[in-house]
């Protein structure tokens, strides 16, 4: 199962600089929770760090939880913005998730994350 | 014939967030009510969610529905507009549709849903 | 020669909504007027309808009028926003010329149509 | 050497409207100054004539005048704005020159035309 | 070691105009400092000069000197930033660095480099 | 339904030699015979004529007859095979089926006719 | 675990024909048996069938047996080769799998069926 | 109308040595014998030359001639086969003409010149 | 420095059949030995297993052991050939290694094991 | 003027293996005889060495000669192999030269060595 608590972080090399950081899982699979069939998507995580900035080890691992785990789109892309906006508490944060090929549709979810709002 | 009343819905599971969804139908196709000769589209669905999702196997089953229709370019792309902001009353709606080779002419139509107008 | 009495129009069929049309030529050609060497192009045309849409295959016939006529870049992209302008009385349009390769050079020109200015 | 004395003009066919010409030279080369090997650069002239349009047959051969110069990107960038300002004096002008690779690095340098300023 | 002393500059051709300069190196390698492991990346230094312009040459002196170094992604992107603004002290400069895959990931990091800011 | 009786025929043009003609159609559409699902495919029509070549729009004619006919992959394939080689006696004939994505496969099928063989 | 029981057949529709049938699935992954992180993979069946010919449906079922499983690329690929051998004995078959990047390595592995040979 | 006495021929470099020349002209356009409408096509000209090479300008211009001219694609490939064939003599010569989208269909024909055979 | 020492093999999992395999390193970097600037290529090995197969993290090792060797292209290539048939006595072994830009140059080197030659 | 004293070679490192050398050169650029205008290809140098390699800065400076040289391309081709084939001696040699886009035509010319054959 997805375990946010598999996140690290470590402290952001320059703090005094609002700078962007992005990074783009091309492996991420989960399972459709109506038929059990594999999801693949490309999720980018794309962020201003505040404190902290995420380990990308534990970010492939955090990940790797979703395998085989059924779930929805859009209630993973927003899990996902949900558990990276606690653990980092980022200055910005935006998912974008683009889902491949399923019965003739392609999907794209971004999600952006609020700091203060109620998760 | 297309029919708006396929169209299934699921409770948006983040309604406390402004997050964008984008469903792309690579094999839209119907008839040119002028020759009867097939016509073939890319449809994408871009909106925010108000209370309600659409579900991606329902949509594919009412573009289906446009498979023997005879019907223009222009008013395709308007009438699924029509459809899906009744079905789903979202925050915004987007369909743009890219129609493929004809005569030497590719086209695209961008239609985008205003709450509240009158259909 | 290229004669904008062959453009037809039908009524559009949804006048309360600004939605952009974008149809998009790949084979136009004419005569350069200087060397009587072919040119080709791919040409759009993208605008808001008013009252009256642009008939896809008079737009073609149209277009082909231009197969044996000397014309610059310049003045054929120009002439395409005028008659077109006149002919649709649109809310907006924009006419966008890509000129293939010739001596080295590939060409943009884009013409954008103002309503009520003196042609 | 270049020589923008080569550069010929005809009469803007549209003074009316501000309309957008880009022509792009895939076949630009000059020498480095210091190692006198050759550089090669696809370079755009981007500009809303005022009263004159540049001929395409002389800019190309205003542009073979580079052909045995040696010259800094940087430099050959702001002397083709400079000779193009001089000669069009248009509403606006951008030159972007995209210099192929070389030891390992592209580069791209874009140059705005300020009308009136000190050349 | 990454040395920025083996930056060196040039007079800028054209103090009197803000003109973009564009530099993409994409051979830039550097260590992981976890692992060892070599890193790669494309490293783009974007700026507009004030008095100064970097010689190309030094540029790929200086990034040659990380490739026996170990280094995080966001340290380097933000080294580059501040070694080149305190050589250049430009108008403007970002570098934009995007890292190839490495555990299924890509990764961009953009830094903005602020004139007079505390490095 | 499909019918081979819409493919008409027009003289070779030069019979003397032995010349390689392909048709690709890009828009063939045929249904799951299963699940009633829309297939979409690339067919190509490889052939050397011996006395008589298949004219172009009744080939289009032909395989818009498939459109709403529920066939196997392998069974349209070779359908199209042997309708095409008794209305040709080609000298040779291959055809090429490139269907489109369904559930995470791509297929390709390659059919060749035999003159003279039991169909 | 890959069972393959779950591989179904239906009669060759064609068999006094020697046709080229390939299924290639986009979507394959399984596991490292050393680390157990996740690997992905193109995998192409290529055979010319006898009596029997493959379900599509059933082959990706037998596919997400790996999901999974720890296996090397070699194993992996041969005993794909050797399961669809046993179920189809074909007069040929060809397995291909591409490997995606994987510590900056892709690899591809091509096993051939014997028809006949020792398993 | 197309003429082969627009041919002009240079002497061969190099009779001593067989070497392939290969012209490919990207703007061949002629016009449908049935509906007069314009057809494109890309040309390649694959030679080995004897005694005599086309010479390119000539070549270009004898292609202009079939502007305006209504001929088939087959016909069209195996003209240029014959007239090429008997003003170049060559050692051998292939003509490939692929023709662009018309009706959802591209087109490729092959001819191969065979030297002494009944034109 | 190289070192063909770290070159580790396992068991072939299917001896009795004659498979290929290859691998494709993106991230191969070694030094000019005449200027000491760093070279870049993706090296492919593409082998026929006898008993022995490379272990893929054991062959990356070996790669990074060029890193900061002056070798020439050829002699580089020949070296990875060598070393591989020694450790790997392969039924067959090709080694092709793609050189990038390197003063306007990119080069190709391809070398063939042969079983028992002097080496 | 082209010189082939300019071209180095130095000893094949493995003359006991028949390993192929490919060398593409992006950036060759000469004169039309006839017209003066520059003409611009790819040139490919792929050869088995016997005794001698070139050495690949040589070569560049070999293909420089021709930057002011009016030369046709069936001749420059020919030339580059005669005076590579001289310099060389291989045990084989082939020359590929790609022409860039004059007039609308692509060029393609391929010469091929032959050991011991009257230059």
């Amino acid at each position: 199962m997805s375990n946010p608590k598999l996140l690290e972080t470590f402290a952001n090399p320059a703090p005094g600089r609002d700078y962007l950081i992005e990074h783009t899982h091309h492996e991420f699979t989960s399972l459709c929770p109506m038929t059990g069939h594999p999801d693949f998507a490309e999720i980018t995580v794309r962020y201003v760090a505040n404190r902290k900035c995420v380990e990308l080890k534990s970010l492939k691992l955090y990940f790797h939880g979703f395998r085989n785990e059924g779930i929805f789109f859009e209630a993973a892309t927003n899990k996902i913005c949900d558990d990276l906006g606690r653990v980092l508490a980022p200055r910005s944060l935006v998912i974008v998730a683009d889902w491949k090929a399923r019965g003739g549709f392609t999907s794209r979810i971004t999600a952006t994350y609020k700091p203060g709002r109620r998760l």
